[in-house]
């Protein structure tokens, strides 16, 4: 069994990186290409460690790596090959190009350093270090069958670990702070078998939910207070992104509404997608009905982005971007509004583009209702 | 109140400031600096964001941050100008330069991509920029008060988690995964009041103790099992660095020989701590205790590094390393042997350099019975 799932994984690697070839030979002509985004480095690979560069000489993939990840490489990347540097990274890519006839490398302009750069020129002699823009980036924005699963292992963690989280009732907040709300969730997500958690967990108390991005501090709830979490699991190089706002009390009447407006839109948004619509329509979509309600100016951000490897990744659902979407995108759908001094309502989902349209991965409960604490 | 403390602390950034504009201008000519170390950041400004530059000005700090961070770097930027951007850093960047006379702009090499440096250079128009090295790196070596007091802080969370993990005794081990025992210590750092583990938290049960990097997997405790932690928390923008190894039952005569030779190893690299001291020697005095017990060969990396804003900073305690100790370094000292198969002692405490000597900064126990769980 393991060996046909090898087997398979190494199918999906390699297309991917032939995929990455094509698209890079459409930029300009190289011999071989130095990956240095550790995202990118897993997705051609299927490394999870840090510090290391994977490097494509025609199709022969190399994994430039340390002694510390040598045992956990040769485990997740099938059909790689390994070079376990102990000297400079920019030495051991020269090492691995020696004799191999290459001329032109392709580097990658959002992920080498001025200072790696002066080093790989200098250790490549008289090769040509050739900067190609957002590299995989392209191929990235669909995910095939494993990432998709991926993904949504991750979600089921982070919802398991929230529905335990409020399971415990109001009690389980009253009186603790945003930190400790947040340490907790965290604590569960990695208890039920998650990496870490996928990006600093949001814990937003009362009003400090107005603030899209608030980091989590020392205010502690009282009754009444909604509470909005913003969290996600990683696990296996992938992530899930979710919110929510869990109320500890009886739900004040303004906030009924503004969550009412908030998850129409969501619902709306989510409508919307279907492969072949732009990723502006699909804003416009949820952000007309918070603009109907009058609320259009404290809807302040992008109603959603791409998810996978990164946090936030292409395509994003902005307001104006022309981007067609594909089956096969997974993205965000996370509408708000935020008011200064009384709060924040955002609902977040993650959203696989299939095509027959939009299919939520996420199924966590998103009616007010189930979002009360007892 | 506040207002004496803020002086004190504009004063303390403001002094950071010129020497670090001081050592830029012993490499070459320049009218303005842009810092894109998030580390360096902060130590200039005292911001603990992200996706933020400063841009010294002559003397002149500016902070470049965005929506998210306004409200937090009023707060924590004492006499600092905000620009808040909206659009691209590279355009914030020019605005904030326009008019002011500036035509050498330095830039750190180990932090500005090949793509950020294109879209500087565009924006920025005549104006040439300057490419420097290791900018903060000097400045940052030594520790002020205020950063001392920073990092005993972290230390006294980390070592107050570690003792409460370990007062539940060999039961609260006995069968959890290495992931759950780090997510439970990083949970009780983070209830304490750290904003986040410092690094990923090492736990490695019984042989993947010889691994010094190991990475928590699913390896679960079975009695007699050592078990190797390092871990470290975060705080205001400064960590700690402790590792300890713990023992579920008797401990194995091996264990008890390798623990009390590692032991004597640190004692010795600290004695040995003296301003004017090369950090080569003090490396030499610990490596040597374990050479002469005929384990040489199993202590594969260095005795310590420098700590504060990042996990690892100048100076580094290696074989080679000629840097002369200076009062106010805070390094670790972490002789360890690792015998694969078997498993592996560590012992590491973070020490501060006076002018009479080292100064144990960590205050736990170290002697192998109170390893030993009940």
């Amino acid at each position: 069994m393991v060996s046909s799932k090898s087997t398979n994984l190494t199918t999906v690697y390699r297309s991917r990186r032939r995929a990455l070839l094509r698209a890079a030979a459409r930029q300009v002509k190289i011999d071989a290409m130095l990956v240095t985004n550790p995202a990118d480095v897993g997705y051609l690979t299927g490394f999870s460690g840090d510090d290391s560069f994977a490097l494509l000489i025609g199709d022969k993939p190399f994994l430039l790596t340390d002694g510390r990840y040598d045992e956990q490489a040769a485990k997740e990347c099938p059909g790689v090959e390994m070079y376990v540097r102990t000297g400079k990274m920019s030495l051991a890519v020269a090492d691995v190009l020696r004799g191999k006839g290459v001329r032109r490398v392709g580097v990658q302009r959002e992920h080498v350093t001025l200072a790696l750069h002066k080093a790989l020129s200098d250790a490549l002699g008289k090769r040509k270090l050739i900067e190609l823009s957002n590299l995989a980036a392209g191929s990235r924005e669909t995910k095939d069958d494993i990432e998709v699963r991926a993904i949504r292992k991750a979600l089921r963690i982070a919802e398991k670990a929230f529905l335990e989280l409020i399971a415990g009732g109001a009690k389980r907040f009253l009186g603790r702070t945003e930190r400790q709300i947040a340490a907790q969730l965290d604590h569960r997500m990695r208890d039920l078998g998650a990496e870490a958690p996928f990006f600093e967990t949001i814990v937003a108390v009362g009003p400090n939910g107005s603030r899209p991005h608030h980091r989590p501090g020392s205010r502690r709830v009282k009754r009444g207070d909604p509470i909005l979490l913003d969290w996600g699991a990683r696990l296996g190089g992938y992530g899930s992104d979710l919110t929510r706002v869990v109320f500890t009390g009886t739900i004040p009447p303004e906030f009924t509404e503004l969550y009412t407006i908030v998850l129409s839109a969501q619902k709306a948004g989510i409508r919307s997608i279907q492969p072949g619509k732009t990723c502006k329509s699909v804003d416009r979509a949820a952000r007309s009905v918070i603009e109907a309600a009058g609320y259009g100016e404290k809807f302040v951000h992008s109603l959603g982005h791409g998810l996978g490897r990164d946090v936030h990744e292409a395509p994003t659902l902005t307001k104006t971007n022309p981007k067609r979407l594909r089956a096969g995108m997974i993205v965000t759908v996370e509408p708000g509004i935020y008011i200064p001094g009384v709060g924040g309502i955002r609902v977040e989902d993650d959203v696989l583009v299939t095509s027959r349209g939009a299919k939520r991965l996420s199924r966590l409960p998103r009616d007010i209702e189930a979002m009360r604490l007892r």
